[in-house]
């Protein structure tokens, strides 16, 4: 369906990412959800969760699983994942959400079957219950009626196979994806927030912010070694989801949703 | 609203509860959902949890926290509840209908605003972060336009109380409240899914199930000491639903479910 064909035309979409540290962190998640409430356009959220799945596994004794040097989602694991992140973490925001008057509702990829994914398939090590999103897959039929009655959906980074498997899936994959699908709905903007001002030049210095990053300033610091390892994989998804018809892409701090403080992406 | 006046009139609603018996063991769910799926008509599961919480307690060496005899909800034993009921039980039943091409969708009493609760309020005994329903209380309005697009809503016993304090709160209570509340847009049946073929007149004997329980018998079995604790509260709350206009109320074996091999309430 092109963009002028839909009623949406011109609306815009946020899809808002935040990362663990601030889910974990209540001081910060209180702060993130009053902007987050006071930003008056359609939006979505997508939270991870950092390090409470892993401290809740250290508490149960769930050893970490590795496989050549990568971290393996085994049958355990993905049990405390699906607990943190779709029951505890999300449930909580969506409680909080409430009681700001924002009329939020917890989805994971198996809720409505609005975001099926596929095991991750790599030619050497089997990650175990990792999900893998392809935008076209996601479901954006009953989300989008959600959204046109005011609904917010929060989506905790848990998918499924459609065959009853649940997965364990990147954060940063599900809201670039929920963007690009919804893409030819409305305009949408992805914003990725944490707990820095944005892409820096210098990671020690808060005040070295890059305003604009484009393709080949990033492709730049790639080589020579300015941008970090966690950092490219959320860029590169970024990029991606500009090119496929994602109209802004931010990286900010989650106190700056609200404004034009970040880092934004242009090809 | 009158049941006259609205667009489902002569439209059954099935409220089903599944105990934790059924929901923590993986053989007596598969068997469950398979049924639940096959009955053709408007329906809604709530589901609790059982014993899988305690363990998880235990196992994180949580205390079991008692006032006056009482089991008392803190708030460790709050966390706990919502990573086990609304995460992971409440997420791998979606995820199994799902693969059953049921089009569920989980949803907490904070998820919509769907079900508000207040603090239980005892004179003597402070139960901790237990909420208490009030069937007027329920939001029907959303779900209603799920039920209208062939969504199947499904509840763990988490509610909150508006203000971002997630409950802890009894699933009997929770699909009593529901079948109430939605009286008066369907004929609503409520259904209690146990171990057992149905309210047993010698609880050794499976045989000995009474197919038709009024009122007056079950005062008269209380008195009497035929009927034991855990069944008394679950036999009032489906009393009380009879009286506040749900049209039937069964006890069940989850095998029995599309069948009429039960107890079938009457007052």
């Amino acid at each position: 369906m092109g963009k002028n064909n839909n009623s949406n035309f011109n609306n815009i979409l946020n899809v808002i990412k935040i990362g663990g540290s601030i889910a974990n962190d209540p001081e910060s998640l209180d702060e993130f959800l009053e902007n987050f409430v006071r930003l008056n356009q359609t939006k979505i959220l997508v939270h991870g969760g950092g390090n409470a799945a892993s401290d809740l596994s250290k508490k149960l004794g769930i050893p970490i699983n590795m496989v050549q040097g990568r971290r393996v989602t085994d049958e355990p694991s993905l049990d405390v994942a699906v607990m943190v992140y779709a029951g505890l973490i999300n449930k909580n925001i969506v409680a909080q959400l409430q009681a700001l008057s924002c009329n939020a509702l917890g989805l994971t990829g198996a809720d409505l079957n609005s975001i099926p994914a596929q095991k991750r398939n790599h030619p050497e090590v089997d990650y175990g219950f990792v999900g893998e999103v392809e935008p076209d897959d996601i479901n954006t039929h009953f989300i989008t009626q959600l959204l046109d009655e005011g609904i917010v959906p929060v989506f905790p980074a848990i998918t499924h196979d459609g065959n009853g498997q649940l997965f364990n899936t990147n954060a940063d994959t599900i809201a670039a994806s929920l963007a690009v699908a919804f893409s030819s709905h409305y305009d949408t903007k992805l914003t990725y927030c944490f707990e820095k001002t944005g892409v820096l030049k210098d990671v020690e210095n808060e005040d070295s912010r890059i305003p604009k990053l484009t393709k080949q300033d990033f492709t730049a610091m790639k080589e020579n070694k300015t941008i970090y390892e966690g950092m490219i994989p959320k860029l590169e998804t970024g990029f991606e989801a500009l090119q496929r018809n994602v109209q802004q892409v931010w990286i900010k701090h989650a106190r700056n949703l609200t404004n034009d403080t970040g880092t934004k992406l242009s090809l």
